[in-house]
């Protein structure tokens, strides 16, 4: 499908900069961008680009001045992000949505379903699963006993869901994604053997939450592992049992918590985190990537570091970490001159 | 189902203090019981909230003191914590166990398998393979050629099993464990490219062993990876090829041990560590989360750190890594001073 | 299948030292070889095992020198190594190669494959699909709309591969690999929520890739994420969104790589590294394992450490780190001696 530059416009309420006729068919960033493409300019660390960049349409702020005359047709917007992310968005929606149960799938006589779902082959829905109103459920997909899974959820490829599991509205789960898995919960006994302790509890993941490829949440030993509201987890993250990760917190890829810790809301977790188990992390904490948490946090800390400390603590002692060669010249010196 | 105070009792030999004809119908922890729920008290940290848990029923140490009265009604026994994980058994075993095979799987003619085996659709079961009485395989599984599973081994959903496998009995598999991939083997050429070494060895895994979710397990390059008698592993631990892992041994989440390390029995390894490759780390050797070991260990080591060091060294050295910057401050005093 | 010491020697044009009709089953190691197997020692550190091994057959280098009598039937070659590599490629092939289309599977009436193919069961090939020939796809796969498999490539079951997917030939993807899930990105909203932005990428693998088990390769948001040719990933990796990762780098298990990083050709990243975002690494350059890359490293740098390093400074000023307790008490006299 090809779109004229006042097409786009009118989409986007802007106003077009140069040739109103000019035509695309697909998307691009600006360094990188085609004829026949359209493209955005909002990072001032780009702004070289649009001098240079093949892309026949620009969406860009109204506040932007050209310094010198471009090939491109411009397209001003009020925020030039949002108005890209809209057209991206409408990108996605005319790929089309998948509906209809695919076969050979395997749907028990006891799952519910709701109106216009996808269950793709090789999908097994298990006993009592409640499935609501236009859930996608991607093929190789399995979905243990008493799960439910609310409106408008999609469920790719290949994930694994236990019994027992709750999933809200308008969430997000990637391919490998697995969920309700048993904690790691042993005893020893006298023979340096471990008895498996049962984990009987489930995982509740609330709406607009989404879970990234390959991670792993373990269901509670009694109660409930709980993702709230809003939450976004990277790939390979893993998620013990009995966690509560609070509302709009954001974890980037292989980090991973440990049982029974509980994260506040809004926190912006790096990648390769580990937190330890049995802690309580407050609301608005920033943990820098690679770091290792081992107490409690109050509500606003920036951390980084194994142990983490604060931020700026840890930068300072880094520059000197780095600095200890010369250090002990300068000991060696002193302790010279003290002779 | 509901059970009363006395018949919970009477499997426990425990005693009833408070309404013997009290009824509960699931468990909770003490600190979120909710009235017909059965709860249990073990750790002191907890006592506290048993003066105000809803729990119905909570169980209790005989030697465990009151101070004030309570609402609940307790169960004395000789150890609450065993009790209560004998009654979570009995929950888990009150579920019921899946038998039989579910249409459409896929069984090669020349497979053979035991009795009151549960196979779910859309599992592979490839040539040759032998699999055991009592055996759970869940759906979307696949078990390459030659493999072998023994009695009462359970395999969640999405478990990929690559070809000449050994597993053992009693054994629990978590959905989207990889087992019997190929080792990370390649030989560099004149070119500077790469090519394969060949991985012909497989993963042999003992009884009694627990795999993690998306836990991968590679194949020897020759020979077998062996995971022993007992040994627990969380979710998403890399196993390197020609790996050996000891007796009893409990790794955490994220943790990764490269190509042909042999691991004692009896150790106690946190989550996220490394291991480098062709080190040999002793019996009862514990390693703190986020540790980089790189040398071999003696029985018995606790180290921590990046390289691993005694963790009471580490510490100490972690103390004075935070309080650099002021040590830079006093050498300056004392050049000054020396001037 | 039994082959005798002079029929091996033949193949790898190698010289009998020994009983030339001495015969073998299969391949052992050296420091494990048992009667009827057949062996190589090419590691000098393992050349004790050469005179107790139990080994039927040992393949050796020419220029190698007995020091007393030994039990197995040497042959000679000129390099050892490349002649054992050379049986294990005859061992694999020896074990056959699966072709057909294996019931019940779903494939597109718009998917398009090529000769002696095969597809296992319960595999999902969407739409517009094409795959070329000899592309082996094992069971539980899941292959997305508009995606393209080129010859000779291996898929291992319970892959899933999102659509617009482009891989090329002769490739690997071990099981449980995801590739083309979303890119890691969000906006934030007035409220503290965050808003998806949708990536509409996709991921290119060029030919003679190799992807380990459960590794997650995220689709771009624009444009491509990109594995050059001879890349080799090992396991539980994670790539993010729009990453480009240069010809014949090879990357240990666990590592993660930010999104919009560059990674050179020919690098060596050992496991558990972590990059930063909208980095650029140059050529050849090595990476210690766990090591924490936040900056643009040029070419040939050799790392190591969080924050990375030159490797010769952070091994000079670890040791200082475990000096410390000492040091602080070499400041302390130095003070008392001030005084």
């Amino acid at each position: 499908m090809n779109f004229t530059a006042s097409q786009i416009a009118e989409v986007l309420q802007g106003e077009v900069e140069g040739n109103p006729e000019v035509e695309v068919s697909s998307l691009s960033k600006i360094e990188e961008g085609t004829i026949g493409t359209l493209s955005f300019l909002s990072n001032p660390k780009y702004t070289q680009y649009i001098y240079t960049t093949n892309a026949s349409i620009v969406i860009v702020d109204k506040t932007f001045k050209l310094e010198k005359p471009i090939e491109a047709t411009l397209i001003r917007v009020d925020d030039s992000r949002i108005a890209f992310s809209t057209l991206l968005d409408y990108y996605n929606q005319a790929k089309g949505t998948k509906v209809g149960i695919e076969q050979p799938s395997y749907i028990s006589s006891s799952a519910k379903y709701g109106s216009d779902v996808y269950i793709g082959a090789f999908s097994h829905i298990g006993n009592n699963v409640v499935i609501g109103n236009n859930v996608i459920i991607y093929p190789n997909t399995t979905i243990g006993d008493n799960s439910i899974i609310d409106n408008n959820t999609t469920i790719y490829s290949g994930v694994n869901i236990y019994s027992d599991t709750v999933i809200g509205k308008n969430c997000t789960i990637h391919s490998g994604a697995i969920i309700g898995s048993d904690g790691f919960g042993f005893a020893p006994n006298t023979d340096n053997e471990y008895s498996k302790v049962p984990q009987i509890g489930n995982v509740i993941i609330e709406d607009n939450v989404e879970i990234g490829a390959n991670t792993t949440i373990d269901r509670a030993t009694l109660g409930s592992t709980i993702i709230k509201k809003g939450v976004k987890l990277d790939n390979l993250i893993q998620v013990g049992h009995n966690v509560i990760i609070g509302k709009n917190t954001v974890i980037a890829a292989q980090s991973g918590i440990s049982g029974s810790t509980k994260i506040g809301k809004n926190c912006m977790i790096g990648g390769q985190v580990a937190f330890a188990g049995h802690i309580n992390i407050g609301d608005n904490v920033m943990v820098g990537g690679l770091s290792g948490v081992s107490r409690n946090l109050k509500a606003g800390a920036i951390v980084r570091g194994t142990p983490a400390m604060p931020i700026k603590s840890y930068a300072k002692s880094f520059v000197h970490f780095k600095q200890l060669p010369e250090i002990i010249e300068r000991i060696k010196k002193l302790e010279q001159q003290a002779k």
